[in-house]
């Protein structure tokens, strides 16, 4: 048990540098060396977890839609609304997330499949919104919405980034999420739905809080 | 008159060699010594007309939301859809503008102000939302919608890049726009604009026409 927790360490250790290699150089310049540098462990500790550069960008890729998960609410709206909310929160404070959403808008990483987070952000939208069915207006197409979420999530994250160093996010995400809902969400249900701008921050909170002790170990170590 | 024509002739060959050379490379990795040979002009030609590597990058962001205008329609509203349908086409068919947008995003180039083409974006859409007043809805704050179409755009393609190869460019578009739209315009005029995801194109072969002889060499330059 130690040793996997060693285990686990190394490689959360292993993946903060290359979050960091990938988001100081891109992911064209970074080389292997330079995070093995930055790590601070063996060659062999590094091509243990990870056996390419492409496997180092794809683990950091794969970071930005796990751990931290959205508590249940009374509707599955206003749960589709804390994922974004949280995701963007996490963008702000949390540099391996950072690291993830820039590595897969990199354009000069062309031998490196960035489509994983795009699908799989549609896949975990898309299984909300289907929970949220009843919530939803009759003429919605969940796998469109889905789609329509995240792309321009995407954009409006790097807009905020570019204009203020993602300084007006939250507010940005919040106007970005005002313009949408209206046309997917009943009205009876939108009323009830905190759209707010602070809603990332409280659902941080309150998801760390319940996190268990090793998953709050993990979410430490990013 | 001329001698003008040849200026703008290699003012427009340096902006696609630089164009080609930012795509390919990224900002940071490229260098004024092979814009100078793919361009095939004089070091002093090309310090005529951009003193540095920053002011190419900027004459190519520059150039996106310059040249083609959309026609006048009965519709301000219409005028929206055409301009972001456009801007959609030109993305997949002309590579000074596809340059411009990813640079744009290129996160390595840290020195280069890319906030330039979202706050001219930004000001085009919303000057036609202000021109379109009475056809949106009482709540609408055109500088919101304006802000929550341009991010949202640039998510929206950079997603169909990285997933299709903008092949579903047009179709995520229109998606995006059935999203918001209901949302910003009086249900009245939606009825009688046309979002279909083949406007873009409809548009470019109109805009195209209506360019005098002058412009539409430039067009042909780009």
């Amino acid at each position: 048990m130690v040793k996997q927790d060693r285990a686990v360490r190394t490689r959360q250790a292993i993946l903060a540098a290359a979050a960091k290699v990938f988001e100081d150089r891109g992911y064209q310049a970074a080389t292997i060396t330079e995070i093995l540098a930055t790590a601070n462990v063996t060659k062999g500790a590094l091509y243990f977890h990870f056996e390419s550069k492409e496997h180092l960008a794809q683990g950091v890729l794969a970071e930005q839609d796990q751990r931290l998960v959205v508590p249940a609410r009374h509707s599955k709206v206003q749960e589709v609304v804390d994922t974004v909310a949280l995701h963007a929160h996490r963008l702000q404070t949390d540099p391996m997330v950072r690291a993830g959403v820039r590595l897969s808008l990199d354009q000069q990483a062309t031998e490196l499949d960035r489509s994983g987070p795009f699908l799989r952000w549609s896949e975990i939208v898309l299984g909300l919104l289907e929970e949220a069915r009843g919530e939803l207006l009759p003429h919605v197409v969940p796998s469109e919405t889905a789609d329509v979420l995240v792309g321009s999530f995407a954009g409006v994250q790097a807009m905020s980034q570019i204009i203020s160093g993602y300084q007006d996010l939250d507010r940005r995400v919040s106007q970005l999420l005002r313009h949408i809902l209206p046309n997917v969400v009943l009205a009876s249900v939108l009323a009830t739905v905190d759209l707010s701008a602070g809603r990332g921050a409280a659902v941080y909170e309150e998801a760390s809080r319940a996190a268990t002790a090793p998953e709050r170990a993990v979410l430490t170590a990013g």
